[in-house]
Formats: structure tokens, C-alpha cells, sequence
């Protein structure tokens, strides 16, 4: 069950607003909701989220592709969540799912390890170029990245959460909020993961800016363009450079920067 | 040693922009460097922090603070940062330094557990609520505000890292930058804790948006007053409530929103 409530994912609280003229007045604003979200993986307490309350098995889902521990739909036995508790129940048939201390080990690194030789040793040779016929035009680019900064309606109403979105070259295939940048990727890549959907067609947007992190989850399920209104580091433009990803920063309006890979606009 | 240079901050790479006429053409953009520093506890490795290269001493010791396991000035035997190989060793005189399951645990839950009431029986009853005579007027905050922003010559070269800045209701003390916005916040904490600074006093200014993590840090160190450009999660709010941490969000230009404990604004 997925929970859609504006309710769960919001709260409201009086605040007080001190104004430009020095007068301070009482006002209801409405918070996003920060929730900690425990998966258990096979029984065993893998780690806590703190995520917004929607989407969990997906979330979880996600996470666990970006960390290397779910890799093929075959593997996943099944999910559950239980949302008013915040706990996320993953049946796995996988050995290296009970893995733990390499998962410890990986997560204690955020993905990295002594240096950035670290990356190609395993991340980045983990990882397979990506080849793929995908070509869009910038009118593409520009459209789809309009359609996540309209449907940004939490965004919006709260202003404390990251939006993504997956996109085709014609329309927005999912869209998903979160006040972490990671988890909206997570929450859409879990789902993509669920359903078998291929992704090497596809592009992912997201209002976050681009780190190396993110460059990684979206370049191991094989999505060729990453896009986003905000800046990327250097890590994340050597990693897309290595991995095949077309990189694009500060699309913001008709303009947008391309980091490497510009071969698939034309 | 701490690194100023901006060219180890920064990277500069050949771009191509789309512009609004349809037109593409190339120029010389300069990201902001993102780099894993890699810390030791006692010679063992704790902790890959994907950072901004410079002030990894005290991002070593701000990380250990907020994280529990460096408690007083005294503990800390030793930091060297070898900015080459983005290593930070510490030595530590602590027993519970060298508790690394615990460590693991705590770090795998992202400073929470299986639920929020984790938070007040773990962090939130490690944190005693704030007590302080601190009083600050609303120009005050505001002015300590447009410093932060003022200052932030990174973000405006690159467009990608969050700043953060602890101030007095005088002036600024301190002024840090990061692809991190809680890296940020830990290298400042870090050079208080190193120096021995008093904070009971003090204002932590952030760019970044106003999460649980983001409360506990400060309120771990008895900052009485948390201020953002951002929006905070439900989360925060609560937390910053039961700690008695004064909460201001959405601090633009003249207009700033307080959420709680606004007793200490006059």
C-alpha cells in the first residue's frame, strides 16, 4: 500500500513570521513530514531512512539497488510495509543479501573508499559503460525538465523537498518527492526495479544537485541522462565521463549546461 | 595545514551551453571539487566523508563530535590530515573511540533508530535542553544572515556547496563552505571543539534546509539559536521544541519564520 494522503506526508504549525516592516505575526505553515524509515532485510536491521512517508517499498527497493544488494527481480521475494511503525520488512533469496559486513563497509564509505581509485576499483568496474541508441533534442530536455518543477507540488506548498522524475523522450513516467535528494531517486529506481521496467531509453531529472553518488545510482540501472537544475561537483562529471552518462547542469528555463556526453543531443 | 587555495577547491572544465535561441556554444566552467577523505580512529578506518578538500582536520573532528564519540578537548590526542591522499588520522585517549560496532550501528541508523521515540531515548537524552541568557533582536538575525550570504564566494563561482557560519549577534566567527551542508556545519563545530570555544552564545547560520541531523548537531553542542535561508522538516521542529533550540526558517532578506522557542528574540 502506497499512501498518498497530503496528510502523511505534511504538518501544519503556527509559526510566527517577522515581517519586513519589524511586525511579527502568527501564521499556520505547513512542514513536510521527516519520518525514520527501518529496513530489515531478511529479519536482520539493516538501516534507517529518514525519508518522507510515501513509497517505502520502493524506497527500500531503491536503496538496496544503489547499494549492489538487489540485483535481479528474481532475487526479491517480497516487501512490506508497515507505515505506521516506519519499518520496511525485505525477503531476499540472495546470499549476498545477508551480507552484512560488506554492506557496513560500503555504507560506512557512502560509497568510496581511500581515494578516488577507489571508484574504478569497484563502484565504477561494477558499473558497464552505457550504450544505448537514445538521442533527444534540447526542446526535450527543456520540456521534460518543465514538467518536474510544475508537478512539484509539495515543493511548492512546503519548500523543504527534493524532487525526480523518469522521463521518455515524450512524457514524464514517474514522479516522486522526498526530503532527500537520494530517496526520490531511490523511490523511483525501487519502483522501476519492482516492475522490470528496462531504463536504457530513459532520463532522470531531479531538482538535487549532482554528486558522485548520484551519478553512480543512475549510471548502475543503465539510465543515460541525468539532468538537473543545480550544479554538479567534479566527482560526478569524471564518473559520467568514465560511465557513458550524459551530464546536464542548471537547466533552468532555455538554457542548460552539458558536462560531457553531448554526442546524444542533437 | 588547512588548504585555502581555490584551486583545490575548484575544477574548471570545458562546457557546452544551450542557450535560449537555440544556439550551443562552448565555455569554461568551474565545479566545485568534490573529494572522499577518508578518517582513522586509532589507525582503524572509521568513515569516508565525500567533502570539500580543505579544513579536513576539523571536519574529521566536527564529524566525531556530532557523532558521539569525541565527548572533550582533552580526548583528542592527535589529527593529521594528509590532503594528498585525503586521509585524516586521529588518536583518541577514549575507550568508546574504539566502540566501532557501536559506531557502525549509530551510523547505519543515521542518528536514529527504529522509530522516533528512538530519538528521545538515545540522542535526544544525550542532549540536555538549552539553557542560555542569549537574546538577539530581529535585525540581528538578519544581518548575520546577509553575511552568510555575503560571504559565500564558492557558491557564487560554482553554484554547488552549502555555507554555514557560527556568529555572535556581533559579527561572524566563523565561515565554512562544503558540497555538504552538514560537512559544513561539522567543520565549523570541529574548529570550536579543537579551540575550545564556549558556544552557549552563539548562532549557527546554514544555507541548507533544516533536518533532524542538522538540529541534533547543534543542539549537541548547545547552540541556543539554528537559522536557515531553508525550509525545516516536522522532524526538526519537534526536536528543536523538546531541546529548546530557537528555530528560524525562510530568513530572506527582511522576513524570517521562527518555529519555535521564540522567547529569545526581542
Amino acid at each position: 500500500m502506497n499512501i498518498e494522503s497530503a496528510d502523511l506526508r505534511t504538518a501544519n504549525r503556527i509559526v510566527l513570521r517577522w515581517n519586513r516592516d519589524g511586525e511579527k505575526e502568527e501564521f499556520s505553515d505547513c512542514l513536510v513530514r521527516e519520518f525514520p524509515a527501518t529496513v530489515y532485510l531478511n529479519d536482520q536491521e539493516l538501516v534507517t531512512l529518514l525519508c518522507t512517508p510515501e513509497f517505502l517499498e520502493d524506497l527500500a527497493a531503491g536503496f538496496l539497488v544503489s547499494e549492489g544488494m538487489l540485483r535481479s527481480k528474481e532475487e526479491l521475494e517480497s516487501i512490506v510495509a508497515d507505515y505506521e511503525q516506519g519499518q520496511v520488512w525485505v525477503k531476499s533469496s540472495a546470499s549476498h543479501f545477508i551480507a552484512e559486513k560488506t554492506f557496513m563497509k560500503r555504507y560506512l564509505t557512502t560509497g568510496c573508499g581511500k581515494g578516488t581509485s577507489f571508484y574504478s576499483l569497484n563502484d565504477v568496474q561494477s558499473c558497464n559503460p552505457i550504450i544505448t541508441e537514445l538521442m533527444v533534442t534540447p526542446e526535450q530536455i527543456r520540456s521534460r525538465m518543465k514538467d518536474l518543477q510544475n508537478r512539484s507540488e509539495l515543493f511548492q506548498t512546503t519548500g523543504g523537498v527534493h524532487s525526480a522524475s523518469l522521463a521518455s523522450v515524450e512524457e514524464v513516467i514517474l514522479y516522486r518527492e522526498d526530503i532527500g535528494r537520494h530517496n526520490a531517486v531511490d523511490k523511483i529506481l525501487g519502483y522501476c526495479f519492482r516492475q522490470g521496467l528496462a531504463l536504457g531509453e530513459m532520463m532522470m531529472f531531479t531538482s538535487g544537485r549532482l554528486s558522485s553518488e548520484m551519478l553512480l545510482k543512475v549510471a548502475k540501472v543503465g539510465i543515460p541522462i541525468l539532468v538537473s537544475r543545480s550544479a554538479p561537483t567534479s566527482l560526478a562529471v569524471e564518473l559520467a565521463e568514465q560511465l557513458g552518462v550524459t551530464l546536464v547542469g542548471f537547466a533552468r528555463g532555455p538554457r542548460f549546461n552539458v558536462y560531457c556526453h553531448p554526442e546524444r543531443i542533437i
